[in-house]
């Protein structure tokens, strides 16, 4: 069965700070017509960064949107014609100031295929070493290490609840177990 | 370390048929001035549904943002005035056509910290019976019904990448080794 929703047509209606809306008239699998809007993004990376000892760098911040504070994982955008791994290092490096000598690639997710066209590369880090973080202006948050079997039950017990964080502990988990295979950058 | 964000003045800058966009003007935790800008969404469902042989119900649909079909759980957005619980009896009917004898909440997840304040109720749901599905009109899926054990591999080779799905078959996986209590409903 095919699935395709054909382009007619498409502006951007909406352009602000941050967000960018993208309106299309497609014609969907049948021939009838159809409105999709979505948000246009440069796309993000986010880290899995694990000590030698064990632990995970987690970082809490404030969320504006939900008016609460999360633990996540460091992540960030992909700025424009920057790799993806140098996001990567650039965002561990900045928020919570480690630089990591090992990098394997994860994979990619989705995080909001409804109305976004984000994608997320997942990267983990290993023989981390310690160092100045370098916060954007305006940017506020508390980098926390937490051993992985802790980090893994907050997945469960609902203090790890953003979806992005829960994607990357899923990978992280199968990777200890040696049921994923990652590449080395 | 208060990182908390106040609300200053704010207003909707943006409304098309799906999204909206809210801009609000904030004080940081230092006092300085910010703008923040987010989707405003109603929130959604996501419904693990496992039959009594251990088969997971799986969709595919096309996800024009990201102009490609996607393997998903079966999900959709709580109406107005609508119990999560009944969103999810409402869109597993809808489109699958399959209806649960048992109910269990197991979480939720924010999908989009960073731009928008979706919040996605995860239920189990098992004892299944097939009926007949009720899709809305412009609506196209294919329905899939794949051995739990074939849908955890398809969470670690790519063949599942969305996020939303990603987080539901991690709780399910550690509802089936005992690590999480859901709450029957």
């Amino acid at each position: 069965m095919d699935l395709t929703e054909k382009k007619l047509a498409g502006e951007q209606v909406f352009s602000g700070g941050f967000i960018k809306v993208q309106r299309d008239s497609v014609a969907l699998p049948d021939g009838s017509p159809a409105w999709r809007e979505y948000i246009r993004h440069p796309g993000a990376v986010a880290v899995l960064a694990l000590s030698d000892d064990g632990k995970l760098l987690l970082e809490r911040q404030f969320r504006y949107p939900l008016a609460r504070t999360f633990l996540e994982i460091p992540a960030g955008k992909i700025d424009p014609q920057e790799a993806p791994l140098a996001t990567a290092k650039r965002e561990l490096l900045e928020e919570t100031g480690y630089r990591a000598a090992n990098w394997f690639y994860l994979g990619k997710a989705y995080p909001c295929i409804g109305y976004s066209d984000e994608v997320i590369h997942y990267y983990l880090a290993t023989a981390l070493t310690a160092g100045e973080r370098q916060l954007d202006e305006g940017e506020f948050l508390e980098v926390l290490t937490v051993p992985l079997a802790e980090v893994m039950t907050m997945t469960l017990d609902g203090r790890i609840c953003d979806s992005k964080s829960l994607v990357g502990l899923h990978w992280l988990a199968a990777w200890q177990r040696g049921e994923l295979r990652c590449e080395a950058l």
